[in-house]
């Protein structure tokens, strides 16, 4: 299994390594970190860069696309990679997104009439890409899956993990990550977080 | 509040990006990847670089210290590691890991006496280092806190952002990374998957 995740500069660390530690553990998973121009990116907070070892033009027909979101998933020109996002949903077995990677997939053409999520904070914009924004933890359509903000996409990956290798790979997955989450807090949708948290996530933001 | 996070190659990169994705939210965060030899390190699978932009001995008395584990951390030479975790731990406010990350601290000889945990997998190995293995996610003693496997880095993020900044930051930051956990199993902890997942988990491992 060959999986491409597409860096940028601006992008969200977490939306990017989340699916990664989960799809990494898949048997025979090759995983390419990938950028128009290879090298170094720095995540959005400028503290850390992640290196795309891969140029995209050299990842040919990957066989699951992941798109990481984050300020630079909204700015800049991604006209290479939009290109390339189209071209490689033609032969994927599935195209996801994190967070608001979901809005290059939108303005890739890709969620044209569909349902998809992303990031809380920017459901709405989905519509511009002729999407019909949902607001769930991961939805599924056809082979694009999209994901909820960041730290959505280890579920997404482990739905993902169970899709293409089986229940049992992808509970050894889980079990491997330990992934038996206990937030000291239950704020982490807007249905369950206070107003004022709502109003200091926004404001934070 | 500066936060370091000490990399090596072979680490496992979610154990440090979790944490790293919640801390650099608190309020004033500066957030600082560090290694004996700054540059990139690979991840335990070689599929991916972060960069440690600093020199261990430019990250003096940090707020926080965040060990992550990985491959990496149980083998090779760490003696200037270890040598800055005795010297950062005197001064910091929390030093905390994730992981194997514990395995580090105990060779630091910060976990004598201590109740500590750290991936299922490993939990005996930290009697090595005079330590109390406990089966929890998050162990608090003191100063130091210890998380269990890989994404338990996120959890006890959450909590340490509440200690330094409040419930209601903590909960932004919980709202922000949306992290509001729906894995697709639970087979989370080895209390909780079957018995062939817990042998499919350590035969893979």
């Amino acid at each position: 299994v060959v999986v491409a995740i597409p860096i940028f500069d601006g992008l969200t660390a977490l939306d990017a390594i989340g699916p990664y530690e989960v799809l990494a553990r898949l048997p025979d998973a090759e995983v390419r970190f990938c950028a128009a121009e290879p090298g170094p990116k720095r995540t959005e907070d400028g503290f850390l860069s992640l290196t795309a070892d891969h140029a995209l033009a050299d990842v040919k027909a990957p066989d699951v696309v992941v798109v990481p979101g984050g300020r630079g998933a909204r700015v800049g020109d991604h006209a290479e990679l939009l290109d390339w996002l189209r071209a490689s949903h033609e032969t994927s077995d599935w195209t996801t997104s994190v967070c608001t990677g979901a809005l290059l997939l939108g303005a890739a053409g890709l969620l044209q009439g569909k349902r998809a999520t992303t990031h809380w904070m920017f459901l709405e914009q989905l519509r511009e890409h002729g999407a019909e924004p949902v607001s769930e933890r991961v939805v599924e359509e056809g082979k694009i899956i999209t994901a909820a903000g960041v730290s959505a996409g280890i579920d997404m990956a482990l739905t993902l993990a169970g899709r293409i290798a089986g229940d049992e790979v992808g509970q050894a997955i889980q079990l491997a990550i330990e992934y038996d989450p206990e937030p000291p807090y239950d704020a982490g949708s807007v249905t369950k977080a206070s107003r004022e948290v709502v109003e200091a996530a926004r404001s934070r933001a």
